[in-house]
């Protein structure tokens, strides 16, 4: 990850995925996609525009609640959260500040060519399940108990970004709203907590560094019997990773005057409840790097990214840059595992020795190396180096894509 | 797709991709990450963030000219394009217009608790390519030629949005900007000029519908010596779906005072040329849709989606719905498919009778419809009914799922 427009001198805590980056953040995103909305029977995805009618805004409350109190400094006119002003302004050393605004988070901007048409730019995911809810209902066969899912970007006007990617003002959120009979809901919350808990084994987040928080009922949203924050500990603390609530029927009733759903059996109208599990993306990337990072041999550093999720499942190397034939037979394993199987993404590397080769895809987390070598000219063999091991197999060119392909779906 | 915010009034042309559409809309946005990143050793990925630096637009020209002449009408201040003013005011008959004015097109909004700090939404994913490319050098082993492909939303606040998903203020693209050496252009101007032909033909795209308009130098920006528009005939007329432009210099001269890349071989400093094609996501989706419509038979309406875009690869039925063993024996089939293979995706039907199945499964796309019957009770067999041809074989269910990705990697 490489700091946003960093030629410009950056932009407040804003961060671009370069080309590992983005390939580990889209493996995450597919694999939550894969178990949560392919991999059920009871959930279908969405995607809904980011810039929604500000009466979604108004209806959901955000308008009017969504702020943070702010005081400014009368001297240099910086803004600073009510609870971190110490009496003297951080940013000019200023002692007199104005009283405490409310500063709403949601960025606004306007639409179209008439001044005065406001939108504001989503400030979770959220909503547009609960807007799209009968488009759904009407375009589905689904029947309560199911889900909603979507996977993109919102934005929150932040006034203290920070800590690389855990909290920037623009960021990515997999969620999903989860519709059931009111008198499902303990059930349907314990299976949720259960799946957050099967998905970060999923991605390699060891469980003994989260913890679950119940959140007392004094700092719950009043209409929420429960919640769950997962936290996790990250280098810079213990900070929250994931969220799970309970959010009884509190969000349709904002947006629908008689319930929007009938059961089709009984013909009985109800209001279904919600039951709201929410994954921050780029929280999800830190953590998982995180708890990748391993730089217990003092000879190498090692990124054990779970398998399916490294950026590249395999590199393939000439044992020396310096033999034509090896280098050609080299680039033709490559080029084949290229056109064979895309989801292995293979890296190419002829710099400097294997040894440097094999260290510096472990710092990547690349699971496998494959080396062609003298014995390759000769019986089409490679050798194939684990990278949590450093074991090597040896194995036939013709098997290769499979015996690769075998071992990363025995860790998926 | 629905109207997005549709309860609300809908806003301004916005769309939303329901259960079906974003599968859809994924699998092109896969299947180009695929072909263009991971199938080539010469193009890496790259995500930035939607908010960039404004002085990234400064820059590159778009703050100043990235714009449309307007003029308002004195009555209702209603603006409109000043082309299309025809001496009375579209929205209310007011006859009095104001001078022409310059709106720019890209949607401002205010950064962090401060007022005064404007920064814009990016009205197209190149810039972050420009910006970040000393990033890319750096951190990865690529030389002229190479690219920097990236999938992402932009924005334009266009006056006059329409035609479905064709043009809408928020949108998604497709992009790659692609360094050469100045003397190559045109080898490579033609290499990606056919490229994109092969994705149109990988999307099912009858290039008989594709037309390119070479845009003759009145109409190129100054410093283009070539541009294509990919033109298709939209059931609303010829318009345009890609565009292919070489932008020699221009971009990395807007953004650098020296020349920011070095030959490794000759030490020799030089502004790499670019190649810069186009895609428009929502346009493809668009294009796939129309290109994919039958209505040629009578009695049924078939989405001829190439079979590896269908949000369903597969569908699975029970031959009765009232048949216990049947649906039991069917329920294990189609849950096993899906725990097995998430990229087929399978759907589930149990309504009516199975000939309004089929039919209904054509008109989604989904390309092949398994049914279990009597027989299957007795040989572990199904029936699996092909969409284009209707013609059904029966296979055992332990080869259902090897018959069916392989029938789908043929297509592929």
């Amino acid at each position: 990850m490489y700091p946003g427009s960093e030629i410009y001198g950056g932009l407040a805590n804003s961060w671009d995925y370069g080309p590992l980056g983005v390939e580990l953040k889209n493996n995450i995103k597919n694999l939550w996609w894969h178990k949560f909305v392919h991999g059920r029977d009871d959930v279908v995805g969405l995607d809904a525009a980011l810039i929604m009618n500000p009466k979604v805004w108004e209806a959901s409350g955000h308008l009017k609640e969504f702020s943070d109190p702010l005081a400014e400094c009368q001297k240099c006119h910086a803004r600073h959260r009510a609870d971190q002003v110490g009496g003297v302004c951080e940013s000019c050393g200023g002692k007199k500040f104005t009283e405490i605004k409310q500063f709403n988070l949601m960025f606004k901007t306007q639409l179209g060519p008439v001044e005065g048409n406001d939108v504001y730019l989503r400030p979770e995911t959220a909503q547009a399940m609960f807007v799209d809810f009968k488009n759904i209902l009407d375009t589905t066969r689904k029947a309560v108990p199911f889900g909603i899912a979507q996977v993109g970007k919102a934005f929150r006007n932040e006034i203290t970004p920070g800590n690389f990617i855990f909290r920037t003002r623009e960021f990515e959120q997999m969620e999903i709203e989860y519709f059931i009979k009111k008198e499902n809901w303990q059930e349907s919350f314990e299976h949720w907590r259960k799946e957050m808990l099967s998905w970060l084994e999923d991605i390699g987040v060891d469980l003994k560094h989260v913890h679950e928080l119940e959140v007392p009922a004094s700092d719950r949203a009043h209409y929420s019997k429960r919640t769950i924050d997962f936290e996790f500990d990250f280098p810079f603390g213990r900070k929250e990773l994931y969220g799970l609530a309970y959010r009884g029927d509190f969000d349709l009733k904002n947006h629908f005057k008689e319930p929007p759903y009938r059961d089709s059996e009984t013909g009985e109208e109800f209001w279904p409840h919600v039951i709201e599990p929410t994954w921050g993306v780029d929280r999800t990337v830190l953590a998982v790097l995180c708890s990748a990072y391993d730089d217990s041999d003092k000879n190498r550093l090692v990124l054990k990214l779970k398998p399916h999720l490294a950026p590249y499942k395999v590199a393939v190397f000439p044992l020396s840059a310096n033999k034509p034939d090896l280098v050609k037979k080299a680039r033709e394993v490559y080029l084949s595992l290229k056109a064979n199987s895309y989801s292995l993404n293979p890296a190419w590397d002829d710099r400097g020795n294997v040894g440097k080769r094999y260290y510096s895809q472990d710092e990547i987390g690349t699971p496998y190396c494959v080396t062609v070598d003298y014995q390759t000219l000769e019986d089409d063999t490679v050798t194939v180096r684990d990278r949590d091991t450093t074991h090597q197999d040896r194995i036939k060119i013709d098997e290769l894509k499979d015996y690769i392909s075998g071992k990363i779906n025995q860790y998926a």
